[in-house]
Protein backbone atom coordinates (compact mmCIF):
# COMPACT_ATOMS: atom_id res chain seq x y z
CA UNK A 1 0.00 0.00 0.00
CA UNK A 2 1.57 3.51 -0.45
CA UNK A 3 2.99 4.99 2.02
CA UNK A 4 2.39 8.66 3.51
CA UNK A 5 -1.23 10.21 4.36
CA UNK A 6 -4.02 8.42 2.68
CA UNK A 7 -5.33 12.07 2.04
CA UNK A 8 -5.71 13.32 5.51
CA UNK A 9 -6.43 16.80 5.16
CA UNK A 10 -3.57 17.87 7.76
CA UNK A 11 -4.74 21.22 8.98
CA UNK A 12 -1.88 23.88 10.13
CA UNK A 13 -2.05 23.95 13.90
CA UNK A 14 -2.50 27.86 14.56
CA UNK A 15 -2.32 27.83 18.51
CA UNK A 16 -1.37 31.22 19.78
CA UNK A 17 -0.24 30.13 23.19
CA UNK A 18 2.60 27.57 23.85
CA UNK A 19 3.43 28.37 27.17
CA UNK A 20 0.30 29.73 28.83
CA UNK A 21 0.76 30.55 32.52
CA UNK A 22 -1.68 31.44 35.64
CA UNK A 23 1.17 33.82 36.88
CA UNK A 24 -0.30 37.51 36.69
CA UNK A 25 -1.37 40.58 37.77
CA UNK A 26 -4.53 41.10 37.23
CA UNK A 27 -4.93 44.61 37.88
CA UNK A 28 -2.19 45.17 35.14
CA UNK A 29 -5.14 43.52 32.25
CA UNK A 30 -6.05 46.02 30.05
CA UNK A 31 -8.42 43.25 28.44
CA UNK A 32 -8.66 39.68 28.21
CA UNK A 33 -9.49 38.29 24.44
CA UNK A 34 -10.56 34.12 24.56
CA UNK A 35 -10.55 32.53 21.02
CA UNK A 36 -12.66 28.66 21.45
CA UNK A 37 -11.18 25.78 20.37
CA UNK A 38 -11.52 25.54 16.97
CA UNK A 39 -10.17 23.56 13.38
CA UNK A 40 -6.87 25.93 13.79
CA UNK A 41 -6.22 25.17 17.47
CA UNK A 42 -8.02 22.55 19.54
CA UNK A 43 -7.61 24.78 22.94
CA UNK A 44 -9.51 27.66 24.12
CA UNK A 45 -6.60 30.05 24.12
CA UNK A 46 -7.17 33.33 27.00
CA UNK A 47 -4.66 36.12 25.69
CA UNK A 48 -4.02 38.87 28.51
CA UNK A 49 -3.57 42.28 26.77
CA UNK A 50 -1.56 44.06 29.50
CA UNK A 51 -1.48 47.70 29.77
CA UNK A 52 1.91 47.95 29.25
CA UNK A 53 1.16 46.50 25.51
CA UNK A 54 2.37 43.04 26.02
CA UNK A 55 0.66 40.02 25.60
CA UNK A 56 0.65 36.92 28.27
CA UNK A 57 -0.70 33.92 27.36
CA UNK A 58 -2.93 32.31 30.49
CA UNK A 59 -3.92 28.31 31.34
CA UNK A 60 -7.58 28.20 30.94
CA UNK A 61 -7.36 25.74 33.57
CA UNK A 62 -5.80 27.25 35.98
CA UNK A 63 -8.38 27.91 38.74
CA UNK A 64 -6.93 31.33 39.64
CA UNK A 65 -7.05 31.85 35.57
CA UNK A 66 -10.93 31.02 36.02
CA UNK A 67 -10.80 32.98 38.67
CA UNK A 68 -9.83 36.89 37.13
CA UNK A 69 -11.99 36.11 34.29
CA UNK A 70 -15.06 35.90 36.65
CA UNK A 71 -13.73 38.64 38.78
CA UNK A 72 -13.70 40.71 35.45
CA UNK A 73 -17.48 39.41 34.86
CA UNK A 74 -18.88 40.58 38.33
CA UNK A 75 -16.43 43.56 37.99
CA UNK A 76 -19.20 45.65 36.71
CA UNK A 77 -20.22 49.38 39.17
CA UNK A 78 -23.41 47.86 39.08
CA UNK A 79 -24.11 51.72 37.27
CA UNK A 80 -26.86 51.45 35.52
CA UNK A 81 -27.14 54.18 32.85
CA UNK B 1 -20.67 79.90 46.74
CA UNK B 2 -19.29 79.99 43.69
CA UNK B 3 -21.32 77.48 41.32
CA UNK B 4 -19.54 74.71 38.69
CA UNK B 5 -18.02 71.67 39.48
CA UNK B 6 -16.10 71.93 42.57
CA UNK B 7 -12.38 70.81 41.00
CA UNK B 8 -14.37 67.43 40.38
CA UNK B 9 -12.18 65.87 37.96
CA UNK B 10 -14.76 64.64 35.37
CA UNK B 11 -13.35 61.50 33.51
CA UNK B 12 -14.68 61.71 29.95
CA UNK B 13 -16.35 57.85 29.57
CA UNK B 14 -15.31 55.87 27.29
CA UNK B 15 -17.14 52.93 27.49
CA UNK B 16 -17.78 51.02 24.16
CA UNK B 17 -20.47 48.93 24.37
CA UNK B 18 -24.05 51.32 24.28
CA UNK B 19 -26.30 48.87 23.58
CA UNK B 20 -25.15 45.83 24.90
CA UNK B 21 -27.56 42.46 23.18
CA UNK B 22 -27.31 38.99 24.50
CA UNK B 23 -28.68 37.48 20.87
CA UNK B 24 -25.85 35.93 19.06
CA UNK B 25 -24.83 33.04 17.69
CA UNK B 26 -22.18 31.59 19.72
CA UNK B 27 -20.54 29.56 16.37
CA UNK B 28 -20.24 32.75 14.85
CA UNK B 29 -18.18 34.04 16.95
CA UNK B 30 -13.83 34.07 16.12
CA UNK B 31 -13.09 35.53 19.75
CA UNK B 32 -14.20 37.43 22.79
CA UNK B 33 -12.85 40.61 24.27
CA UNK B 34 -13.59 41.10 27.94
CA UNK B 35 -12.38 44.91 29.11
CA UNK B 36 -13.13 45.00 32.82
CA UNK B 37 -14.55 47.85 34.41
CA UNK B 38 -12.25 50.79 34.84
CA UNK B 39 -11.24 54.76 35.32
CA UNK B 40 -12.29 54.80 31.60
CA UNK B 41 -15.61 52.63 31.65
CA UNK B 42 -17.75 51.46 35.10
CA UNK B 43 -19.14 48.77 32.98
CA UNK B 44 -17.63 45.41 32.50
CA UNK B 45 -17.56 45.00 28.29
CA UNK B 46 -17.55 42.20 26.43
CA UNK B 47 -17.22 42.29 22.61
CA UNK B 48 -17.52 39.44 20.46
CA UNK B 49 -15.59 39.56 17.30
CA UNK B 50 -17.01 37.63 14.51
CA UNK B 51 -15.95 35.55 11.84
CA UNK B 52 -17.14 37.79 9.41
CA UNK B 53 -15.67 40.62 10.95
CA UNK B 54 -18.04 42.86 12.80
CA UNK B 55 -17.94 43.05 16.76
CA UNK B 56 -20.97 42.73 19.01
CA UNK B 57 -21.16 44.46 22.30
CA UNK B 58 -22.89 41.35 24.52
CA UNK B 59 -24.72 42.05 27.88
CA UNK B 60 -22.47 40.65 30.59
CA UNK B 61 -25.14 40.37 32.60
CA UNK B 62 -27.07 37.97 30.47
CA UNK B 63 -27.41 34.67 31.59
CA UNK B 64 -27.02 33.31 27.94
CA UNK B 65 -23.74 35.43 27.66
CA UNK B 66 -22.18 34.00 30.79
CA UNK B 67 -23.14 30.22 29.73
CA UNK B 68 -21.60 31.34 26.42
CA UNK B 69 -18.29 32.66 28.33
CA UNK B 70 -18.12 29.09 30.09
CA UNK B 71 -18.38 26.63 27.28
CA UNK B 72 -15.97 28.57 25.83
CA UNK B 73 -13.96 28.37 28.80
CA UNK B 74 -14.61 24.40 29.00
CA UNK B 75 -14.14 24.13 24.65
CA UNK B 76 -10.19 22.62 24.93
CA UNK B 77 -10.29 19.82 22.66
CA UNK B 78 -8.34 18.01 26.05
CA UNK B 79 -5.71 17.50 23.88
CA UNK B 80 -2.46 18.46 26.12
CA UNK B 81 0.84 18.38 23.91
Amino acid sequence: APAGPSGAIVTELRCVCLNPTHRIRPQMIRHLEMVPAGPGCPNVEIIAIMKKGNKVCLDPEAHVVKKIIQKFLNSSGKQKN
